[in-house]
């Protein structure tokens, strides 16, 4: 089970720092050669599930662009050039929703697209999350702020009101390691 | 809680059916204007959690050039035009390990980011999965069939021997279902 190997390495598109495209040709470890190839740079970022007082989880409501819709979603954002990941989590999650927690740890990092990269979601889960400022995000969109049960997310998420892959990951991942 | 108006929208890089990638003018509810925000859609695929017997899931060894590395994912693939999303899963799960199932069901749909769309995962449970054939895939990857509890592979997943967002967040929907 080897690698494939890189033999050329092109950028298509640059819109930095958001987004690179590009392509490769790449040699398979059968020896055949395949060009054009895609890759795809986008900004890692930080997610995290924060349980607040009764296990309630600290949800957000928004519109998200990359669905077209109006749905549920866990606090999120990208990772500021030299930033630790569970450094902007927690960030995040003040700017957001003006909620901070004592006790953190990490969910994994799961790379976002198979063939193309894309970039690393670093998932946390945060305990004894409680409210300690006004949400200042300083995002594009509408935020509102929403305390769910893990239970009322779950049933969300089958219900198809929470479809970013993103949030649906990290809210599986910590239900399973609540249980 | 308003959604985004596209103002315009321009085809900035084709490789289809692969990829496109592009920018939008878009309106945001309080009157801004952005230019320039990104889009990317690549191509929608489907992905099954196949449980054989002694509930051991149809797991696969693989190099994954998103992730530049050899790791353990689910079987999946993308969805060829006119073909429905289940019907992807089945072909995928006989193709890339020659099984078969005959009990499926749904875990979800779910939009890989939050901001550029990129496509939509449809996650499949599939029970009472058995060997029907050689597998005969075709992929430009080598993969390994290999059956794990789903145990091992939670903590395949702590270990970060399982590192695709899209695996991971299909093995712990199928986990959560199964408790």
């Amino acid at each position: 089970m080897r690698p494939w190997k890189t033999l050329e390495r092109r950028v298509l598109l640059s819109r930095k720092p958001w987004l690179e495209v590009g392509e490769e040709k790449i040699e398979l470890p059968d020896g055949r050669v395949i060009d054009g190839y895609p890759w795809i740079i986008s900004r890692d970022f930080a997610l995290v599930v924060a349980l607040a007082a009764d296990d309630r989880v600290v949800a957000i409501r928004s519109y998200k662009h990359g669905a077209r819709r109006v749905q549920l979603e866990l606090p999120a954002g990208y990772i500021e050039q030299g930033e630790q990941p569970l450094d902007t989590a927690k960030r995040e999650l003040n700017e957001e929703t003006g909620y901070a927690a004592d006790e953190w740890s990490s969910l994994g990092a799961f790379v976002i697209h198979g063939n193309y990269g894309i970039g690393t979601e670093h998932i946390y889960l945060a305990r004894g999350a409680r409210r300690v400022s006004e949400p200042d995000h300083g995002d594009l969109e509408e935020l509102e702020v929403t305390l769910r049960s893990m239970r009322e997310l779950l049933a969300a998420v089958e219900r198809g009101e929470m479809m970013m892959l993103s949030s649906v990951a990290a809210l599986a991942l910590a239900a399973l390691r609540l249980r």
